[in-house]
């Protein structure tokens, strides 16, 4: 017997097709959209935006908006409205190729922010007023509230403010996802700010619902469609390497009592190497273990089966084809260990802090100080956005980063004399993994961190140069706190452009 | 009538002389002490431990300590040790000129960290154990409960964790100190931390005094000498320009109604422009300000007699001689309106979050694209640290730096091509101030930022050079999003290495 997912009447009575919907968005507006990392993303709305854009388009009329989401989307997404050029603003994160792209080439302004600020930056009035809201839910329950779907993002924050609204009701999402969803309530403007009464990384702060002004909500869609399902690559010897070194780092600090048995909640960016680092604890013998996290991707929802991770806090999702399936098999399962928040939850300082989160995230490069390199591909072309991983770096326990020692078929060191661009300071980097080694940074002075992420984390073929440019630098450098060669110290990156290798 | 400092007769047992007590530190120890930007920090034993060390070295032997402290202190403790060559590693912040040369010749190992990270890195146990701790009171109560002296920092921390104490009583404090201090006691390890129950910035939350087991407080010294006292220099015309042009933005954001009218907790740091900013707030016709901030120096003292400000909250002072005396004349007044707090406290970032600080800090540079230099002098030389501007710059509701667009006789451009060691990211930098104006970096794409920043802030000798680079690199760079042409990025600091000067 098949339940209508819409079960308030006003609300079914303001159902619209995808076009209707889409056409009740102007040129010039502030959109702000549903979807963390490929979860929850609206998948109808934004395909027929799109297309009324290219035709607006192609009549030889102007038709951009400013986008705001959770996180990263998906080609029905960010892909159509980036290929119609239909995005004039975009804000936090995106990891979109044809985004990219046009973001790199100057065409696409892109402000990419602490995940952490993004609610409070909007409430705040840094980014003017939401013109309307496109959210994805799993249903609507007959008091009109709103059941958030695979993932909850910013959605409370563009339902409070957004000035109409389009809800788009996914019947492909599971509807055992209802009762999943902590939606914390007691947020406000300072001065009127309380503290967030959070202390463990499952305890329920909220509703398990969107709470939505009925007045406001413009259209209703259905939909039928599933997230974005990119399987993860098979866990290669590096990935598995670097893992092993984090994992074994993890039981030293159990060992010398400055991690309790069962560790701290866990944070893990989304990716094949913290794939790995997860299915690398499911063998670690550790037990009873907690995240509280941005995204539960793969191999976290094994570590729950396994009972390896006794619950996870999350605001989305990241699954496999799979994964997924699984997911939905046994969603009774998983609604017991599982609570979605809002992202200004997931990501909060002040609980990031208290609970003494353990981050662990990829890079793209650290300099040989610790200066870490999240975003900029040789300084200049973003790749995604530094997403959530300041919040937990700063904030946590331990920060984590951790990236093969070497990209390109072996022309990039990922250890480099200096970072081209800086998005984790020195003064929130503790331990660099390579599948070299681990290199723990804690009470080093610059130059100490120098040496042991020269001898554990490089290349041995770019040790020797990291070696030479250090000492040199040791010598010559105008301050020795921290020594540099300023004609140098980018070189690697310039040779790379200009040679295809950072190889001298 | 005088009243004895010391009203604990067990504790009046244990006076001894500075040099008897100073004979009981050890070659190798750690050892933590008092102090917080040149308050409250021990005036005896730190001296007659460098007289002992020099002389344990003039026989030919080895002796250095590890020394913590709050902050910096004066030329009696960082001073004095750094002379005597007596010091192996000094974290988390220093402001002395011989230990900054002996960092800089490499010859000092310096860590430089968060101030809101300190006390927890230590009970983290990442710096190992602490073996004395060196404390200035003004007071030791009946009950042997010590009553802090002119700044707070991380007494607590090192009272606890300490496995022998040395107390100096210092008489030179005003005794009239008592019950303006707020000891939190409720701090905890991770997984076993609350929230922190503080939602005012004059909350009081705490004891007024610290804590000590009497068996493990060694030695009891008499002290009766000035914190450092630096006297301010008078403000001068870049000063005020730039306090104006901060406090003409306060009083625009008050108007579009994205501040309250007494606006928002005030964190200022130390120095002149700082105290430039706070004699603007006097005249601006601001009332019932409050500040959540490190330190209290003169002009806040000024706004607090004048009723500007209703109160403050800090770790510590610095105060000029002159402010130091109205201070200690007007005890009264100022207990009822000031609140000294341990600077986990005054730096939480839970705390500067919840309140919604706005800070304001100097720097030494910022890049085009809003990237902060708070420490390094051409990217090498450390000036003093990043002290805890990073915990308000990440956390507050605003984050504002501020420096003369030049130094060094106009030879240096505060605003660069790239910074050259970056502090504070682009992610976490809202407004620049500069006596040529403000740039409001907010909701910016990097290219805006940078158009904003050489329009506004950079001086008129530097602008057409800045304008060059930015325009040359939005058409030849690898990616367009955060435009550069590498083997010139640095090629500012390197030139005036070379000639003196960044004029090209």
């Amino acid at each position: 017997m098949s339940v209508d997912r819409i079960a308030n009447a006003r609300l079914r009575d303001r159902v619209v097709s995808a076009e209707a919907a889409a056409a009740l968005i102007q040129p010039g507006e502030t959109v702000a959209m549903s979807g963390f990392t490929g979860s929850g993303y609206p998948k109808a709305v934004p395909v027929e935006l799109a297309r009324r854009i290219e035709a607006v388009h192609a009549q030889g009329n102007p038709f951009q908006i400013k986008l705001m989401t959770g996180a990263s989307t998906a080609p029905e997404l960010d892909g159509a409205l980036a290929k119609a050029d239909g995005i004039a603003m975009r804000m936090p994160f995106q990891s979109d190729p044809d985004a990219r792209n046009r973001i790199n080439e100057g065409k696409l302004d892109y402000i990419d922010i602490h995940l952490s600020h993004v609610a409070q930056h909007v409430w705040f009035g840094f980014y003017g007023e939401i013109d309307t809201a496109v959210i994805e839910v799993s249903a609507i329950r007959e008091d009109g509230s709103l059941v958030p779907s695979t993932s909850v993002g910013n959605n409370k924050t563009w339902l409070d403010l957004a000035k109409k609204v389009i809800v788009e009701v996914n019947e492909w999402q599971p509807a055992g996802v209802d009762g999943m969803h902590d939606i914390y309530y007691g947020t406000a403007l300072p001065p009127h700010r309380k503290p967030i009464p959070l202390v463990n990384a499952n305890d329920r702060i909220g509703d398990t619902a969107l709470r939505c002004d009925p007045d406001k909500i413009v259209a209703v869609v259905r939909t039928n469609g599933p997230d974005r399902n990119s399987p993860f690559s098979p866990i290669d010897a590096t990935s598995e390497q670097i893992a092993s070194h984090l994992i074994e780092f993890l039981k030293h600090e159990v060992k010398k009592g400055r991690l309790p048995p069962n560790l701290l909640p866990l944070q893990s960016g989304v990716g094949n190497i913290p794939n790995a680092v997860l299915a690398g604890l499911a063998k670690s013998g550790f037990r009873d273990l907690a995240a509280f996290t941005e995204v539960i991707q793969d191999g976290m929802l094994d570590l729950l089966r396994d009972g390896v991770l006794s619950y996870a806090s999350c605001t989305g999702f990241a699954l496999s084809p799979q994964a997924n399936e699984a997911f939905k098999e046994n969603i009774d399962f998983y609604r017991e260990r599982i609570i979605m928040r809002t992202q200004e939850i997931s990501n909060h300082p002040e609980l990031v802090r208290r609970l003494g989160c353990i981050g662990m995230n990829g890079m793209i490069e650290v300099d040989i100080y610790g200066n870490v390199n999240s975003t900029h591909v040789m300084g200049t072309r973003i790749m995604n956005g530094i997403g959530g991983s300041g919040d937990f770096a700063r904030n946590g326990f331990l920060s984590a980063f951790l990236s093969p020692s070497t990209a390109k078929n072996g022309t990039i060191s990922a250890i480099v004399p200096m970072a081209s661009h800086v998005d984790h300071t020195e003064h929130d980097v503790s331990v660099i993994v390579t599948e070299q080694g681990l290199a723990d940074l804690r009470g080093l002075t610059p130059r100490k961190r120098a040496q042991v992420l020269i001898d554990n984390c490089a290349h041995p073929d770019f040790r020797p140069q990291l070696q030479d440019y250090f000492d040199r630098a040791s010598r010559e450098s105008y301050g020795k706190h921290t020594p540099h060669l300023l004609p140098e110290a980018l070189s690697w990156h310039q040779r790379w452009l200009d040679t295809g290798t950072m190889m001298g």
